[in-house]
């Protein structure tokens, strides 16, 4: 894992720290309750951050329901009734393999433990023994081996980094789900759990969305929503957070035409991708060499982050897994009964369980992706007048700050010609006005939360009607009349502009 | 509490069971994990329910932080610090009395039961007593004399409605935040909390909100979330669900200025709520008799719902309770700088804690009360073609669907027609396709989910390139060429249209 990546334009490299420091700098993330010493793996979005998020999910949202006649949404709630995590194998499952250093008291991840030693094997060339050790890990966790799992560490000589002893506890299995009690303290309470993933929401609610919405198969439903997950280690920023939100559409499809829809999305999905802004060459698939249980094919998106290429996405052909699973706990029918007409028998299709092929992006990732590929260092000038330029290279459409209108002084009539303007656009988009500082100083500080047009307003506009435009990524200007403003930055700042490209 | 209301045009009353059913049917609003046999208090949003609530979401966040220069937004996480809720007051006071009767092992809230009481002295004439009672009752909970409200309960004979008895167990105070282990099981987990509301998420973020976006008093801070509370009766559809969202806004000003602001925000507020199409003659202020240990005045917007008038949004000025309670709390200073001018000093203001005045909307609420407000039933025609007719008048930039395009049959080349149409559009706005059934029930249908606009394509679009536009609240229809329909629908359908009023 390195700490940085060279840009492509052979700009200075930007790391993680660099992201982390502008996002809050610049109102976009902050580490949560803060003024408490904050809380770990868990963060918010601030001004800036709130508005480039809320734009990722409204775009995604209507990539789905609005390009798409047959992909309708919902907002199931994050409390389900629990037997929802019993039928999805979360009750069961849903665990990490967890063992404590009995002198340092100090936690850890019993596999991540293991591939660190199989790392420093092939660090040190010696990429078989690492094999070899990876291969008997997934062995005894396959089988549940906990105990298998515990001699393996101590065989191999592992010691606690803080102790620097090998005295284990026993390996004991960790559900990553929260839980809470629902009702009141006495015996009508009942554990629920915080949902670890939005995906059930969805399949609970098939019928009822297939059967008042008259959905045919093919159908989707699509869903954004929070999701939480007790992760022992959290890191990487936003990367991978104990509350985290996810954009989910279940694709449901007649057996057997599963690999044509899975081949369809991920050619659609990898298209959104580019198409706010992401460049082809951070993008790439990587396929699951291992499937989940409940997976025929399974392929990640992962971007190019400043910490490697990691997944954003996931689109998975997961069979007739959850609802069958869901029909069997719950003793209610999941079918669908499909009248096309069948080639192969001249009859139509009938009932079954429609199989799902699942688009599934991490809405923090998203927002974490486009965040680090807009951050930009530029050298610009020549000479004397050389000088570095930060910006943020977004999308207009996804900007947090789409117009800033400068008064050129504070006197004289300019604010209020400023206020007009801005009056006259932000019912259409988000515009703001900024008279504090020197103009280049203002230039500057839109460049840094990504507002792709600066409206200067001077002495001409008194005269003229007219105002500058100044052009964020160019740093070029151009006099233009108020009365074409509305129309000039409207359409360039529209999520028509990206809808219109998929 | 009466179950139906008249509406205003002597049509059928429409009750809540008319409403859940509606909702139900047509894809707005489902019990939560239904096929488990549901989750009481909470519910989940279809297909369509989710549309009009993501609009009004949508509509309140543009009205926030589009049409006011001085407001931006936020999004906290739900989880949050548990020191955030000692310093809000909510570990310590958010509680429910509830008792027991130990025959039936059925639970009550202890002020429900003497408010029933006091109802049923109402009821029988003797307003006195009822008073008298309410006034004991809110004396002994007032001093937390738990004892003194059990003897109560059992002075005035209130017996169990299943059990018939009086054997009740003591009161104790119940607290209604939900709480969840973080970290793993052993010595580090930490208990935290769902957060109760989500206004502490404002405040814990002010100064890092004013610092990075050099925000200057009176300013305010928007946020739309989740939050949960672990209430003992819930009840009325979605007005009180134990999982529920939020839309708040907190603005903050120069101590003495609160009630300035109060009173501007109390209009600015109920203006929102007929821009979205509410009646006048269906809200009203209702002023709180009693304040929260935090305000200093506060009042509710009221819409008459099915079963009465109840809040759906709040306005409080809180003071400086909240920023007071954390800077004692985590010591740090929660101050601004105020450098205009105090005429009276001559002088900057300078430092001082904020005030604050908090509008805060159930979006649940809100959603609801549009959605009662929207369903119409009419009689149409005369004689023998006079029938019933029922649809959701929605204002049309809130509708899920904004336009149905329906080719008049299935072949002779209406179908692609009307596939064009769909994809020229969806760029822009929602728009569906639909070519089953007779013409007259799709009409119908899309009545029912409230699409202001069908578009239907017969022969005669062939050769002329027109079409027929339906309008819902009329049934009047018009042809227009499709090279309108964009400009004629687009407009008539965007937000800009509610956020120009406000």
């Amino acid at each position: 894992m390195n700490a940085t990546t060279a840009s492509a334009t052979g700009a200075p490299a930007t790391s993680l720290q660099d992201i982390i420091a502008h996002a809050k700098e610049y109102g976009f993330v902050f580490p949560s309750s803060e003024i408490y010493d904050g809380l770990q793996a868990v963060y918010d979005y601030g001004q800036n951050g709130v508005e480039l998020k809320n734009n990722l999910k409204t775009v995604w949202w209507k990539a789905m329901t609005q390009l798409h006649d047959e992909v309708v949404g919902i907002d199931a709630a994050i409390f389900m009734h629990p037997l929802t995590w019993k039928a999805s194998g979360h009750v069961d499952s849903f665990n990490d393999p967890m063992i404590d250093n009995r002198d340092s008291k100090k936690r850890y991840r019993a596999d991540q433990l293991l591939e660190g030693k199989a790392e420093a094997y092939a660090n040190a060339g010696d990429e078989a023994r690492a094999q070899a050790l990876l291969n008997e890990m997934g062995r005894l966790l396959g089988e549940n081996d906990l105990d298998g799992v515990r001699n393996l560490i101590i065989a191999e000589g592992i010691k606690c980094p803080i102790s620097g002893t090998d005295n284990w506890t026993e390996v004991r299995q960790f559900n990553l789900m929260f839980s809470t009690q629902v009702g009141s303290v006495a015996e009508d309470a009942s554990t629920i759990y915080l949902r670890p993933e939005t995906a059930q929401g969805i399949f609970v609610n098939f019928l009822n969305v297939q059967k008042t919405g008259r959905m045919k198969v093919p159908f989707g439903i699509a869903q954004i929503g929070k999701a939480f997950r007790n992760e022992i280690v959290a890191r990487q920023f936003t990367f991978r957070m104990r509350e985290f939100e996810q954009m989910e559409m279940q694709y449901f499809v007649r057996p057997g035409t599963e690999m044509e829809w899975y081949n369809s999305w991920k050619q659609t999905r990898l298209a959104f991708h580019k198409a706010v802004g992401l460049p082809a060459e951070k993008l790439k698939y990587h396929d699951h060499e291992k499937l989940a249980h409940y997976a025929n094919a399974a392929v990640d998106i992962e971007y190019q982050f400043p910490f490697g290429f990691r997944e954003i996405e996931g689109i998975h052909s997961r069979t007739d897994f959850d609802l069958k699973a869901h029909q069997d706990l719950s003793k209610k029918k999941q079918q669908y009964f499909d009248n096309d007409i069948d080639p192969a028998t001249g009859k139509p299709y009938g009932n079954y369980i429609p199989y799902v092929v699942e688009t599934s992006v991490g809405a923090d990732r998203l927002f974490l992706a486009v965040f680090c590929n807009a951050f930009t260092k530029e050298t610009v000038g020549e000479g004397e007048q050389q000088k570095e330029r930060t910006y943020l290279k977004l999308h207009p459409a996804l900007a947090p700050v789409k117009a800033a209108v400068f008064p050129l002084v504070r006197k004289d009539g300019l604010p209020e010609k400023a206020e007009q303007i801005v009056k006259a656009l932000r019912s259409e988009f988000r515009v703001i006005m900024e008279e504090r500082d020197a103009i280049g100083k203002r230039y500057t500080r839109q460049d840094l939360i990504g507002t792709p047009f600066c409206i200067a307003v001077d002495y001409q506009t008194l005269e003229d009607d007219t105002v500058t435009i100044r052009h964020r990524n160019t740093m070029e200007q151009e006099r233009v009349p108020i009365s074409e403003l509305k129309a000039k930055i409207g359409y360039a700042v529209s999520m028509e502009r990206i809808l219109e490209q998929l």
